[in-house]
Order: structure tokens, then C-alpha cells, then sequence
């Protein structure tokens, strides 16, 4: 591999309320997913965010949630399938406008907190989501956890997979994340996270909890801007000798 | 004159608050500006109006308002010029993309409430608001207060103009609408609306509440779906015997 | 048995969303349990149904909910326990400060939809209920679902346990409620609810869905205030020649 | 004087939001005003800041806004003054409850934001507020803008005054803070803090944005949470070698 994309969840600060540092890592990514409201975002944030996107040449993807503000989409929201389904689609419908309207191009979408992990293995609920976003616009392209039931899913419904790996999160032996409330399931230094980042970049592979080695083949790598090392794990990236550039992925 | 277009503001419920009756008023109205979320209306609801108008054949409009739910849009949020811009840009985008996904199209835009009255007069909201719609979809057309400033307002920026009238709200002598905390504001019988409608639709003009008939010509006729008279209005125009049908206006 | 309480959930507007038929039903019932602005109500309408509990004479409970505007509290959200105490503690201390203010007194906490349904069983959010009612105000009694676990924990815990029947609603023969999701969840004549009345309050019993009779002691009769039902049913009790008087249950 | 109090914002952060750092200035300051959901705040931080404000001896005060999340209270919202009246019952009710739940007192009120402001010289907004106030508990003291005309308004009331300076913001000759649009609105050094604190603990009296000295007796100083140098300037002013303690104001 010669190149790889980095992703990161941005725009996501509610009117005076500020979430991660958006400006610090726009530099050194290569695809942004900008939340579209119903976790995090609001209209203007998700304008300056837009703007800053097209102005780094940064990809767009839709950063979908359940409506959830109070709880910044990491909780499962049980709603309806037709419920569910209009949330979304106005969701990213709301984004795809805004963008446009800025000149750029809406081009994949990826599921945020709750409503990410649960259709990584909820077929049911993978279905309502792909629905979806297949009535807003089937060009769009899914992003979802490498290795996961999604990933079919994606690929029967007929879009294409970005096969998403973390580059601060912590891998267990199945392909799935720790979860976040067990302890080292984020990363915590920053050779951490560039060993994970060669590892899956150059190798296709990465070390689980267990010290076990699995297979990883990815197409786009995540960095949470709210994680405190993130731009220094992206300047450590940047400055890496090997050949790995940092590119969007091909659509 | 041989048609005239009815609307309504339809799809202001939001969860299990159930606004207005919008499928009594379906079936006899033209056109209808649908809530985007902001004063009324959620995902759920305007995917469920989109579905019903295009059954019944009625021409849709996006009714964005100022983000206020506890207000329901009706009083005056005082936001700066590029946030009130992006809120209005998201919330047309939001429901455009849906009306687009369901096989129907956007055709035009009227504010909601204290935001319609805004921009009815001050000239600063009414271009920031242009340029939301602009920016989203230039082909759309602008319903608003007939023979307000912002009807020039509207055409100088290159718009087409819908002139709006109304049937359940009594008259001022310069054209304006009696403020809904006066006394008489609304219309409160079945035959007041109907003289108003032919008075407006036969002749182009209205009695204001002082007597005096003004000039009042209009594209279409707004009925307000929260009034309790409204489906007696819609069935008594229905049967009134002349020339007058109820049409969509013209684009 | 000669008298029985009444009780229905009022306050639920929210702004100018109006939920139930208030005003119609405060003549006859004989508590009420006010919505705390966290499923419906804010606080106007909070502070004008406390009024009219007081000029009816009404005894006042708090009817506190997870926190889910957009649900109405009908759907299960996911907190850590500490975050529901608080937000339970939130919503009785708000209602209890407002109904002090007028001259009343708060007596006793109903948890609303989903909440209600979920302590009624689960022993561990019964236990976070409970304490978070005891960390505001131990001397309130607590309201729930008649022969549920709750009725025990309730007790265990040292509080008051008022036993809630429905008059509008199916029984099963465990003396759960017949879910709402099922047809003839809700009794839909005026008939049913009255036999139903006569035979929990001169009997002790009700007949379940399968047609058997089970026991069904209770201290309250909940009437839900959106079922448009409501005022003829109460009418109709109002008007048996029976000995059974509406009033307060003791305390 | 000897001693003086200073004041803080805290308990501001929502959900995953997080707003200052309350952890950091707790143990320099001797009050502190806790949001009450309206403008920040829920009911986990507000449990969890009043836990922290009593582990530290700081004083409680209730900091109602305006209902505006989206704007943090900064902005004016136009409500009818019974509406205004139960917004800010509700939320020193709710704080009040929550503290004594925990074992402490609630002891002052302060507005927040756009309604302080509007309270400091709006005589009708001020007499709402003062009402509210007072019909929740008329004990509690008021905190308000030393030399404004709301001053005057609350002793007139009946209630203890807190009269309040500012840290970290310039003043206007006549005794007004100079808007936060305005270049050089917050003191942007340690330094100009520190002088500030001096002039007014010391000498009761502060310098203006004109370079003209005006008279500034004051009870209580702020400073702001969010303010990034906040910390800094709080230990800068503990090591100030005077005979200035900080200490709680008299009630």
C-alpha cells in the first residue's frame, strides 16, 4: 500500500458548546465526517465546517446519529424502523444541501455512536440505515467497521464499502472495538497509535488486546478529534519515513 | 380571475404533539408549506406530509422557521446574519432532499411566523433570507405577505414572487394583518372567511377592519390548519356556485 | 369499599402543543399527576395546572419521566444510574418548589410512560427511583402499578405505596396491562370503563382480557387524559347510583 | 476591607459538553452560581457541582437564564412575563431541591447572560424576575450589577443586594460593562486582572475603559470559567501579599 485516507468526526460543537479541535486536525486528514445536528452540529457549525473542508480539500462524508443531543448519540435510541428512517434521511438530506450549496459533493456517509455500532451487527437496523441513505442518493458511499457483518450488508444492498479501522482505539480478537467503558480501550500514547497506524497501513494487520496479530485491511483510518493526542499523532504520521501518503480513498 | 391556489401550513406535529389536522384540509387545498423541524414538525411527520401531498396532488413548499420549539416559531429570535442564514439554509435542504426521495419536488419557500413577519418589513433579514434560498436553490419561489415591502424586497433579487392573501385573518388599511393579540384578529365565522375568499378571489381586494376595501391581489390563499373553522371554510368555498376552482398557482 | 381516588396525567403541553383535555376533566378527579417538562410540560403550563389543581382541590403529584421530549416518554432511554437520580431529582424538586410556591403541597411521585412501565419490574431503576424521591423528599408517597414487584420494593424501601389501577385500560392475567402496541390494549367505549370502575372499586377484581376474573385492590384509578373518552367516562361515574364517592386516597 | 468573595459561573457543561473548568477554579473561589438546565447545566453536572461546591465550602447560588440552550443565554428571548415568571421559578426550584438533597442551602440567586443584563436596567423584566424569586423563597439574596438601576429595583423589593464586580471585564464610565462585541470587553492579561481586583477589593474604585476612575464598591467579584485564564489569575491573587482574604459574602 502506498497510500491510505484518515478520517475524523468533525463539527460537532452545539452553539457556544465546543467539541474537539477541528482546526488543528483539518491539515492532516483527508476525509471529514461532519455531524449533521441530531448528536452534535448545528446549522452554522456545520456551515464553518463545510467551508473548512473545501478549503483543506478535504472529503465530505454525513455524520449521522440517533437524535440524541443530551447524550452525544453514544446511547441506543430504540425507535422505530420508519422513525429511524426519516431521521436519517433528513439528516444527511440537510448536509448533501448544504454542501452543495458551498460548491462541493456530499460523497459517503458514516454512521455515528449508538447508531454505528448497532448497525455493525443489527441487520435489521443496517437495512433502515442503507434504505435510507439509498433514497437520499445511491451514489453515496458507506463507511462502516472493517471485518463487520455491515460490510456485507453494505456491499448486497449494492453500495460501496469504506472499510473504516481506528487508529486510537483499542482491536479485540474478533475485529470489534474494546468498548469504550473497559479499560486501554483507547489508546493512550502516541506510539501507541503510530504502531497501530504502520501496522494496519503497511501491514494489513493489527495487534488485538490479547497481543494476538489479526488481519485489518482497511480503506480509511479514524483519529477522534476529541482525543487529546490527536494532532500530535497526526504530525508523528505526517513525519513518518515510508511511503505511505495520506490520500482520500478511491471512490 | 378563474383559479385561485389555496395553501396551508401542514406537518407542524412533532412526536406525539399533534398539531392541526392535516388530513381533513388535504383534500382540498392546492399547495402546502410543510415545518422543517424548527417550530413544529420532525423527521417523522414531514416524511409522512411529503407522502400524503403527493397522494392528494399539492404542490409543496418548505416553511422554515427561527429554531424555536418552545415557541413555536412565533416569537422573534435575534440571531446573527450567517447563523440565521444556515438555519434556514438546513432546514429547506433538509426537506428538499426528502421531497426529493419520495419522486416530488420542491417548488417554493414561505417563512413561519415571527421569521414572516420579520422579513415581511426589515429589508437585512429579508436579503439574509433570500440568500439562504439562494444559495440552496435559486429556482424556488418565495411566498410572502402580498404588498409588503418584501414582495419588491423578493423580485429585485431575482425571485418569483408568490402573492399571499389570507382567508382567516382580518385586514389592516395598509395591507397588513392584525396582530393575533387584538381582538378580532381572526376571523371567527364560516361566512366571514367565505366573503373574504370571494371578495379576494373576485375582485382583489378585502374590507379591512376599519370598512374600508383595499386593493388585495394574490396568487394564493393561506387557511390556517390549527383553526377549528378551517375544514367548514375549505367544504363551503367547494360548493360555492362560480367560476372560481381551487388551482395550484402558476411557476 | 365507599370511596375510591381518581387520578389523571395533566400538564403534558408543551408550549403551544396542547396535549389533553385539562380543563374538561379537573371537575371530576381527584388527584393529579403533573408533568415535569421532561416528556411534556414546561413551566407555564406546570405552573397553571398547579393552579388548577388548587382551585379544584385536586391533590398535586409529580409525574417525573426520562428525559425524551421528541418520545414523550413513551420510549426507554439508556441512562447510568446516577444520571436518571438526578434527572428524577430535577423534576421533583422543580415541581415541588413551584406547587410550594402557590400554597400547595406536593404529595406523592407517579413515574411516567416507559419509566413506569420499566420500575414496575426492574428492581435496580425501581432502586434508583426510589432513592432519588427519598434524597428530595422522603415523606412523598410513591404511586405505581397495583400487585407489581414495585408494590414491594416500594414498601421494603419504607415509602407509602399508593396501588394504581386503569380504567381505560386491558388487563392480562398477571395483572399487567395489555401493551399499548396490542388491539384492545385500550378500552374503547364508555360501557367497558364503567363495568371496569364498578368492578375494581365495589369488587376488588377486574376481568382480564382472556375473560377471568383476577383480584385488583387499588387506592387509585388512573383515566388518561388524551383518550377522548375521558370526560363522558367520568361523567358517567359521577352519575351511578352507587355509594362510591370520588376522593382523595388517605395518606 | 479585609475580605471580599469571588464569584463563579459553574456547573455549565451539558451531556458530553463540556463548558470551563470548574475542577480547576473550585478551591480559589468562595461562591459559586450553578446553571439550572436552561442555558447549560443538567441535572448530572448540577448534582454533581453541587457535590463539589460543598466538599470545598463554597457558597450556592442558583443562575437561572433565559430557555436557550442553542444561544447559551446570550441572547434576549421575548416571553410574556408570566411565561418568564415559571422559567425562572422552575429553575431555582430545581436547584434548590437538589441542594438540599445533598445537605446544603441554596443561598442567593443570579441571572444569567441576556436576562442579566436586561434585568440590570429594564424595570418591568427586573420586577418578574424579583416576583420569581420571591414566591420560590423570599430569603434567598440577589446578585446583581453594582451601581445599576436593578440595585435599587431589589432593595426597594425587599431583598439583600449582592452588589457584583468584574475581574476580567472592562467597565464604561457609567459603571456598565463594556459589551462583549467591543474590542478589549474582557481584561486579556493576568496582570490587568490582578490590578483590577486590587483597585476594587483595595480601594473600591476601578479604572474605565476612558482611563477615568469611577467608584465601584462591590461584595463580590467574578470571574468567568471559560475564561482561559481564570486559573492563573486566581492563584496570581491568592499569592498577592495583602491583607485581602477570600471569604463568602455576609448574608
Amino acid at each position: 500500500m502506498t497510500s491510505i485516507d484518515i478520517n475524523c468526526d468533525l463539527g460537532e460543537s452545539f452553539g457556544q458548546f465546543i467539541m474537539g479541535n477541528d482546526d488543528e486536525v483539518f491539515p492532516y486528514i483527508s476525509s471529514c465526517n461532519i455531524a449533521c445536528g441530531f448528536h452534535g452540529g448545528d446549522p452554522m457549525h456545520m456551515e464553518n465546517t463545510i467551508k473548512k473542508a473545501l478549503h483543506h480539500d478535504v472529503q465530505i462524508g454525513a455524520h449521522p446519529s440517533y437524535p440524541d443531543l443530551a447524550g452525544f448519540g453514544r446511547r441506543k435510541i430504540m425507535l422505530p424502523p420508519e422513525e429511524l428512517k426519516a431521521a436519517i434521511k433528513y439528516q444527511i438530506a440537510a448536509l448533501q444541501g448544504m454542501v452543495k450549496s458551498l460548491g462541493g459533493e456530499l460523497k459517503y456517509v458514516k454512521a455515528h455512536g449508538a447508531l454505528y455500532n448497532t448497525i455493525a451487527h443489527d441487520k435489521t437496523e443496517a437495512e433502515v440505515f442503507l434504505t435510507a441513505v439509498n433514497e437520499i442518493n445511491p451514489n453515496l458511499a458507506i463507511m462502516g467497521l472493517a471485518r463487520s457483518p455491515f460490510q456485507e450488508y453494505t456491499r448486497k444492498f449494492g453500495f460501496k464499502f469504506i472499510r473504516e479501522g481506528f487508529l486510537d482505539r483499542r482491536y479485540q480478537e474478533d475485529g470489534s472495538l474494546m468498548p469504550r467503558k473497559e479499560k486501554g480501550a483507547v489508546l493512550d500514547s502516541v506510539e501507541a497509535s503510530l504502531k497501530q497506524f504502520q501496522s494496519i497501513a503497511e501491514n494489513g494487520e493489527v495487534e488485538t488486546a490479547s497481543g494476538k496479530k489479526i488481519k485489518m485491511e482497511v480503506d480509511s483510518l479514524c483519529i477522534h478529534g476529541d482525543n487529546p493526542l490527536a494532532t500530535k499523532i497526526l504530525k508523528a504520521i505526517q513525519q513518518l519515513e515510508n511511503k505511505i501518503s495520506i490520500k482520500k480513498f478511491n471512490l
